[in-house]
């Protein structure tokens, strides 16, 4: 009996507890592949920022991201799967003398399981500054969701940092509750969509949005007790002040605001995964197989499979994560099976063998 | 003004009112491409035939098929989407002299719509097999989807048709029911997955199924009001006994039966499309972008869009589908944003010109 066959030992380990990692292991549980869910740092992952998830196929009323992930939580239980807190630090693939190897999984407790698949469904994180006052006011008047805390900082005026797609869509939103939001780009072009530069210039003209382009912040002032006050703002006219703090052009001021939105894109969360030979691209997402037919969910690792926005940096919603999942969890069980007959056809000869 | 401003214009029709459709009505009803479903000639699509969805992400007590459908029109209807009965008999590409082109899609009523973007979500249908019998007899007897109609046929001897997965897993589902489960297979040999022959073995050994190798059933008897009474089947010791009905050793004789399920495959829908020059595989599936950024349901026609079973031959999940519903009205909506800005640019020129 092998070292892996011990308490510790499973089938198939999920890392994330998000829509693709649950959607696996609803899938897992029913094709009797008997998953363990590590949540993660980020329990139910993005979705539970979300107040009303209005897109999601199936609720015609809406449901909050939350109840979502609950029921599904519920459903993976339900078909066996086993969900537990744990945040997964390393996995290391243990290579074994028969077919297939093992998954060696280390989590931050120093806690170690084994199994014989797994499938990262561990997301993406919005990326963040790393400026003073950050860790302090995060949750506090700082946010990286529009849409979750928007609505509380009505008349407020609102900060939101970036020049994307994403920082666009959430200053527009924004403008339902701030008395004004100021959008600070560090340059003087917007890398975003020309659908939501002209949403944008629409609500300026409406002096509803002011561009605060070629600044940046660098300090967040406030109490976790007030929310923020201000921050702290620089301006280079040829932008990206930050690089160019000592430059005589360059101008630091004070600047009131009562709330902050970070919109500066997420991180899929795969560095826990970098001891492997995995295919990531340079921001960090797996590289899946994709085509037409079975195995688009796997890696280059056999038994490694990815699922929802840890892969995927395009479409990013509810259905589709889902559906991610649901292949992840395809591909487990086919790999799985395909593993099980190797390793009984291994065992035959020697049994054969041993009766001469 | 063009003819395809008319009544009958649309930035967006869609084929199919099966999960993908309108998880891709859903979407693109809430990015204002103002879509069109057209129901097909099953009215949302196969999920209608199975009563308890296990599977559906979100759902932890099990949803009913025809329920989790109407709520997903209803979320479509909400946001802006129109869906009317009608079948698709054909699409055209109408050239213009700007930039895009124009779909021009005829109903099996003759009436004629035309849209800037088309997505097909047309699903597969079941295969039929042609015999004498089956067109009486299908719904009152003879069925394609034993998790729809397994249960009306306690205690009954029940034949079931085909030699793959699906054939082997209805045949196994079916002795929940079934006096016997007689699995009529035209070879020797199963193609199905090992899994699969293996749970065949085990209920042929506790006598629940039986094996009718190298046989096929060349009609059906029966009446609407009495269902199935029995079958004419044909035998030949090597197999394919249709080829060799001369053959002397060619048996053909009555069974007794009181229900037959063809589990032979299904076909996509997609004859609609053949005046098109899109690429489709050797069985009909559209062949899409795939990949791992935006475009994945593209094919070669632009504007025109796949998702669903007419696409996905291997995973065909509720949940798979809706991802890639989703997935088709984001990447319809990219093309529709494009088209807009290149026809306003296209405009300007002209407009700049007759100004001189």
């Amino acid at each position: 009996m092998s070292e892996s066959d011990g308490a510790g030992h499973r089938r198939l380990i999920i890392a994330g507890s998000g829509i693709a990692g649950l959607t696996a292991a609803i899938y897992a549980g029913r094709s009797n592949n008997d998953p363990l869910v590590f949540e993660g740092d980020e329990p139910g992952g993005q979705l539970t920022l979300t107040t009303d998830v209005d897109n999601y196929p199936g609720f015609p009323e809406g449901i909050s991201g939350p109840t979502l992930v609950n029921d599904m939580k519920a459903q993976a239980r339900k078909f066996g799967a086993e969900i537990k807190n744990g945040v997964i630090e390393n996995v290391d693939v243990e290579e074994s003398s028969g077919p297939g190897h093992t998954f060696r999984v280390t989590l931050s407790s120093g806690a170690e399981y084994t199994s014989d698949a797994f499938i990262a469904a561990s997301g993406a994180s919005a990326r963040t500054l790393g400026i003073p006052g950050e860790d302090e006011l995060m949750g506090y008047g700082l946010s990286t969701c529009a849409t979750c805390d928007g609505a509380f900082f009505r008349d407020e005026k609102i900060v939101v940092i970036g020049g994307g797609d994403a920082a666009c869509e959430e200053a527009v939103f924004l403008t339902k509750f701030a008395s004004t939001v100021h959008l600070v780009h560090r340059r003087e072009e917007f890398r975003a969509e020309d659908y939501w530069i002209d949403r944008v210039m629409e609500k300026v003209d409406e002096g509803e949005i002011e561009l605060e382009l070629n600044r940046e912040v660098t300090e967040l002032h406030g109490t976790p007790e007030e929310g923020v006050d201000h921050v702290t703002m620089v301006h280079h006219p040829e932008g990206h002040p930050t690089d160019k703090l000592d430059d005589p052009d360059t101008e630091e001021y004070d600047f009131d605001a009562g709330a902050v939105f970070y919109a500066i894109g997420h991180t899929p969360n795969t560095s826990y995964l970098e001891g492997l030979d995995v295919e990531m691209d340079d921001e960090g997402y797996l590289e899946t197989a994709g085509g037409d037919g079975g195995g688009q969910t796997a890696t280059g690792v056999p038994g490694l499979f990815g699922a929802g926005d840890v892969v995927d940096y395009h479409y990013q919603q509810a259905i589709t994560a889902g559906g991610m999942g649901c292949k992840a969890a395809i591909d487990a069980d086919g790999y799985l099976e395909d593993l099980e007959r190797e390793r009984a056809a291994a065992e035959e000869p020697a049994a054969a063998e041993s009766d001469d």
